[in-house]
């Protein structure tokens, strides 16, 4: 019958990185929240019913970078040294950015889009029952430092 | 001293469903990444060297699905009996979507959105040796059923 | 050599609960963490430098609820309906209750007790920077009802 | 460009089982750890450094049938209304036996088998700094009851 | 509308310890069950028929040391390097002890706190069907060293 | 009434490994799934319903092998710095093999055999619904690399 060996065929591995050096990472990610006015205003003023929507959003963002290698397949796992999430009320909706910081062998980009991701989903989760067709929009990576390839500012 | 009791003030809370009766749930989200022609091509050509991009996604997405309780706080824990992502090559990106089904108390749109999220994460991971600024965008609700709320149907 | 069967001699098993009916459950959990005025006039004024102290632990203690069952070996999966924390400012530390809800054959005890403890331990981190000898103390069943056990209201 | 929809090229889905009744599931999976009579014999006498072997493998295997629909990737989550992993000492190492239970739309044979593996996944850890080259064998499905395709009984 | 900051304002962050050095750490944290004499006296002549309590209750504590981090928000990801926890009996109920070791820029007292506080859940869990008003009680730091606040050693 | 300390009597404990050094390590291990010939050619072939098996099956065998300390209950937290899962058919059915590496105090040859085992599980769930009579069979440690006990080759 013959051996067909899968992974040399392209299939999907976590790549070896046990010779790169382990250096300080930072990376920043961001995206928005488009939102009607009014649940804006809701949540601006405290009116949502399920509690208040930016507190739940910055710790669930913060434990979610924790376990990004969880949640994408083919991440590393990092022990992450640092995470911060904060929010900023725009006139269309609430933008949200996520930092994430370690000391390791590969980046923590994964990481700060997974915050920012899960920051905007629990955005959406507190202010559904208010308004359904929000959209979470523009997740982006905005910098990175630390690593071969070095410091990367997005051109915006 | 007196006490202050917090929930009286609107903090959080995992609101009670006990009252509602189980139905048949259904919801669909979907997103975009945008990318690069060239990164594109290197997905739909099998050339990105992690491996398989959609396939690692599609897997990615449904196991997200089941776990949006565990990220996402307020949600109420839910048994899918049901998860599909698939995908499309558009012009400027790769489209996803994620349908979610069960059958109980509360709506399975954020399981959609999850698994919407995090399909669109893992393609960014996968991707990004080859593509820093990319976006994961337009991340919606495009339709839901079952329940009080009815049937709901993004207008696009 | 002859079988030694190990579950004859009585070790752990998760007990099979498929014979009992669902039922309408509810429990409630209480604690306390024992601290110092000036700890505790921190927590009230907003002088913790980790954030929030409340709110992290109210979030913190909902999520820990719905995974129970993860943690505590021979509890039965459970899905929550509804989970509530809340806190009382008192004068020797900071009271913490949590009520938690479900439709299924065994009660949600556990689930309201890890919500309390876990909350306790968050309130913990979130200040130990401030003061090492908090405690953590009289964790305990308030009341429960719904199974054949009927209701428990303890004896205080 | 043209639209490539994944799934109707045969991707993988967690399959829809909306409509599939509820019933009262049983199955019962088993194996064996092989390994030399010296490390067999120094399980039963207890006196492996890192503990009591089979205790500690049964409430691994308990914990990991709760968890399989996070491991394997196209499982449903299941509420499992029973676990039960015992073992027996053979001439040729320790064969382990789970049972799991559910009232589901869907049948619990890789629950059971879960909770086998890691059992016998834990007695190699115990153990493996005394005899390195024991294998796991015969991971299988016994029995299985419920649902469509009725009882089941492997010919051994 | 102006951007509103929200970490300037004081919220959750996890902090940033990139800058501190990789220290050996151990931690030494205590609590208690209080339980009746019956009740204690079923645990010490195995006669709990949910199973052998303190085993199942030393592995619990266990595997939350290490699960620390994904409960409490604030915590840091530590790989732990050791975990021990022992139980006695007293009169009026159980006491466990949880020690934690780790090399690394952050402290192991929340592994040890939350070792010990599901310790004692699992103590609870697996007797109360026999006693419903036993307490958690004087869950604390006994002892910590490593890192730049020094050796700690609480005053009891 | 006396203290009995149970880790005195040889119980469970995660051993302390904080003097050994970091190494490098990576180990490989293996297994196979026994099948009918028709089941072989329907993977070969594409023709299961729920997917493409043998990719499934390898996103869940990397995803399983860096939550290997969650399941086996005595490991250490590892950070894997490379996985990967092959596959290849063999007459009697599919052999999977995992390689783990890392750098750490402790070998990873508990993540290899994780990583195979849940390979193995995956392949038995995707395929069961057209063969409930495979078998997981000869899960076993094939090499191992790095620390005190020096380079492992199982005899074969």
């Amino acid at each position: 019958m013959g051996l067909t060996h899968f992974n040399e065929e392209g299939r999907a591995r976590m790549v070896d990185v046990s010779d790169k050096p382990k250096t300080q990472r930072v990376a920043r990610a961001a995206g928005k929240v488009l939102m009607r006015p009014d649940t804006l205003e809701l949540v601006r003023t405290g009116g949502v019913r399920k509690g208040d929507v930016l507190t739940v959003a910055q710790v669930a963002g913060i434990m979610a970078a924790k376990r990004c290698w969880e949640l994408v397949p083919m991440c590393h796992p990092v022990q992450l040294t640092g995470v911060d999430v904060s929010f900023a009320y725009e006139e269309d909706g609430i933008a949200f950015t996520a930092t994430t910081r370690c000391c390791g062998e590969t980046g923590v980009e994964m990481e700060a889009l997974t915050a920012a991701s899960v920051a905007g989903l629990t955005i959406y989760d507190m202010c559904k029952a208010h308004q359904r067709d929000m959209a979470i929009t523009e997740v982006r990576l905005l910098e990175k430092d630390g690593g071969k390839s070095g410091h990367f500012v997005r051109a915006e």
